[in-house]
């Protein structure tokens, strides 16, 4: 049985498998301090178009999340986000555990505005309150939807004027910066953003996040700070290959592009047949809202998972497709649609 | 330059990548919930000879330190450790980040004994100190040396008559349990101790260590607890497919074995010119005290590192094998010695 | 200008002061183990009516909610509050500092409902959520409402029969047990949650709350969580003489009582001249909703705070009673009014 | 029987118990923002001879030194201080609460060297290990032994070549600075530290430290990381009254001189016995060695407490005095040397 359940039940890409037998054998420095890493950070660095940022590679997305606003927030500051945000409501507390409260805004198709974070802002007006220094948003959000170049740009103009810090969780920026949609380069993101990570776990690697500083003030000690939260691989030469072999080349982008490709032929054999969305189809992971029985029905075929009960005899589901779908099973699902 | 540096040089052993590329397109169940994971579960709990064990796959060393000692104490608790524990010296602060003090003891030969447990016990006699309610051992340990069946046995008597837990960390525990003076077994290690783990990452995996929680009153939630701690990989499958070739047979053992005959060889060679060692040599970590002249003169053909300045002349350096060492550059390094 | 911004702005009770001053130089044990707190926890236990509970004095309220939280909660576990609850809003994050999230309900009038609890554990359904383990309630709330012994019944009884330990926030709880409407006892309090405390701080007190763990199973060691905290003062006993003098006869209840009778005529006030009410005034706290025109004629007599904007012409104000609130100040403000 | 175990057996200074008593009935604004501490806070900034430093009072010493190391540490950050260090001893874990270890040096007697505190810098070389990033000491010393100015000098010099903040807890800075030996002052110790502390509590106070900012740049948000560490009081002017009360002339230092003084007389008649101390005499704390048969037969005469067990048949122990240390107690204590 197919699974749209998520973009992570493959292994990796077989350019990256390739790459880590081939170089198997090789005898490289621990901690990430090894040639394959250094080369995947030029690769990066080229693809965003600036030297000057700081790239590390962290095994997975909450470890980074938590790494991250643990590593620049003082203990009273907290961390505004979407109550969607992966940091609120799928973390366990990981944030938390850090010391820091999540304070949340209701979304907007997943996505925060200028005026939440300025509401939040004004309301936590002094010492008995903790003080918000950093704003997180994800791109693609945990509904699939994408922030465009303007929204940024508003959210980070707010930022820098308000003394808070944007960190961007890019765990699916593949599928965001290759959407139909999207008006946003590499380049936009690490010149709008204080931090931002390319996802590799959800994009073809068997691990990894490729965290990107780009605020010169964050730099300072970043790897005493990996390793005080257990994120630093013995064999970090491990996500330095897989990073090596997606950034060489434009694969991480092909792979990012071919996921939502697939999305989009399930959308709009979805919106063919006159289903809504729970939130606009942006990327690849769709929400229809389907009649009991078509769930019924389409799970007797397929796995994907509930995301919301609308009424008694409707959900909102998720399907998600992912470098790995193939044609064939998109077909297969349409046909079932 | 063949490097001796440590075990953690090369990718995986070739079965392990194998396996990893023959299923690398199968889809797999997210967060550890995969078939592979469920096997390699089965296949470890078969060579520890006990079914009631809790087996949980956690990417890193410090990770999983980090994790059990904060799951299974209360904040006021403290986790006593040999002063040259890697969790008091090489963990840039993990544990204390969790929350909890790392209380020391002078290691003899890298080991604890029941009498410096005791004593810590006896000095932390009220409220006004941290209660101690842990302890924390490596076998091997960072010295390379092994506990035998009776220390074991002693610190665990001494544990369980006095309420303290006692977790034994085996990053290296395959070196640990194929040298020549070890006496214990996995079956005997999961019978004496509360929760140990079996390291993957220094034998012959890419990452990951397996977790055995042996105690019945620690098992509760521990899935919340490493998602908590940033330590749940969404392709858990990773690590389950990678601890099912190490345990499908004896492989795991088999190269803990092949360090340790290396090890010894070149231990031997040490010896018979004559050099003394720092701590036995007894695993896959020596120690010898080389001059100046000689460390510089390995040095040009052999990457090694220097453990301890022992006078103005004279430094113990450390020489590490692992299970992916060649004959040939063990040769190579006896010639020169 | 008379300050009915809150309960804090004097100093102690005149008996307290006058034990003070007559303790002064006797000789005490230190940390909390002096007669006189022994004997304001003999006086406590008997108004509370059980033996078998077990009080600390702790110096102030954020404290004591932390120290509570952290100290019943493992990791990954989270506490339950209403979105206007004070460890939600107004404590800087001073329980997250300890690792654990805060999960709200809406509030009804300040309080929280059996309704939203379920609701909150049945959301949180997996590993990748904090898991919820204690309620949080305050009584009176921070809206200065109270809880009847039907609603704390209910509540009560979900928590025993769904495993969350219920923690009450008493510091104004001499207020809500001497206000009309009140039907518990601090029997009834003590029976039916895990923990509670008995504020002095805002009922005549210097400083100091006195905490109540009803729960044999939380007990334990609580002492080094106090300290552990920073919780545990040198001089407890200034705490100890000021809960002895509270808590001899039923002078606690009193000065609770006064509070309330004086805030009643106020609210008859108000009312009577047709304004209406935030929330229904229940205690020694009230919230009107008074014209810009009269909160700047009444500013210029007396100190309140603005609660919430209501419209552009309307505010809802609060005004506090005390236990030092004079007969006299009362009746300025009602000729005001 | 008259008790030698400590400096806070008593309640306060009466001029401190007239103030309160005065001033009881006044309204004044909460969380330290009133008059009495505004009062305090210029006294102290006299006495210290600048303007331009930050004073808060805070409740308790423990809570003083958890609040401060976590407030200005990031994550990565260890503390240095004396393995007698109260930090590290007598804290129950409070600082590793925040997160942070508490990395000790072997003191002499009582106090710490800048060869010690360099040595710890040298050791802690890379990513792996901790950062140190403060220096912690305390004086008097736990030992009762002060520092010279030449001796803080040195170490004031040190942490600023090398990047070290310097934190002096003066729990009991009374007795340090109205010492013979001692040839500090208040600005001295403000000009040398980046932040310090005049404990009240052992020095004729109910409770309150006055934590005192030097370093500009430690000096932002401070009241926020009160809150969030739970050590900001509601009736804060408790503190600033009786802050009010020692720095309005010179009652502080006379309290401090009055301790000493007894101290000495005490010292000098073991002296004159040929009694031999475990560290040299010099304030308020004394740890003469004496046979088992002395401490058992002043035992029943006074109040004191073991120190360390010296040998089967000798034991240093601890004798205190205090600002309300009686000159007939101290006689008859003599009296039975």
């Amino acid at each position: 049985m197919f699974s749209f359940n998520n973009d992570y039940s493959e292994g990796a890409h077989p350019r990256i498998l390739e790459a880590m037998c081939k170089y198997n054998l090789e005898q490289n420095n621990g901690y990430g301090e090894d040639a394959h890493s250094l080369k995947a950070k030029e690769y990066i660095k080229r693809h965003i178009g600036r030297e000057d940022v700081d790239i590390h590679f962290i095994p997975g997305g909450t470890q980074t999340n938590m790494l991250v606003i643990s590593s620049f927030l003082r203990p009273h500051h907290c961390v505004i986000s979407a109550d969607t945000g992966h940091i609120n409501v799928h973390e366990t507390g990981a944030v938390e555990a850090t010391g820091h409260k999540v304070v949340t805004i209701p979304h907007v198709d997943g996505k925060i505005t200028v005026e939440g974070i300025a509401e939040v802002q004004n309301y936590h007006c002094d010492e008995h309150m903790v003080l918000p220094r950093m704003v997180y948003i994800s791109n693609t959000t945990e509904l699939g939807t994408v922030y465009t170049k303007d929204e940024l740009k508003g959210i980070s103009e707010y930022c820098r004027n308000n003394n808070l810090l944007l960190f961007l969780d890019g765990a699916r920026i593949a599928s965001a910066l290759t959407c139909k949609l999207n008006d946003l380069t590499l380049h936009d993101i690490a010149n709008l953003v204080d931090v931002f990570y390319i996802g590799g776990t959800k994009n073809g690697a068997l691990l990894g996040e490729a965290l990107v500083i780009c605020n010169d003030e964050l730099k300072e000690d970043f790897r005493y700070l990996i390793k005080h939260r257990g994120a630093m691989m013995a064999k970090g030469f491990v996500m330095g290959m897989q990073f090596e072999a997606l950034f060489e080349d434009d694969l991480y982008f092909k792979l990012g592009e071919h996921a939502n490709i697939l999305a989009e032929k399930i959308g709009l054999a979805f919106r063919d047949k006159g289903y809504s969305f729970y939130v606009p189809a942006q990327t690849n992971q769709l929400f229809p809202i389907l009649s009991n029985e078509m769930i019924e029905r389409l799970s007797k075929k397929f796995l994907f998972s509930i995301q919301k009960k609308i009424d008694n005899s409707h959900s909102a589901v998720r399907f998600v497709t992912s470098w790995a779908t193939s044609e064939e099973s998109v077909n297969a699902l349409i046909n079932e649609i």
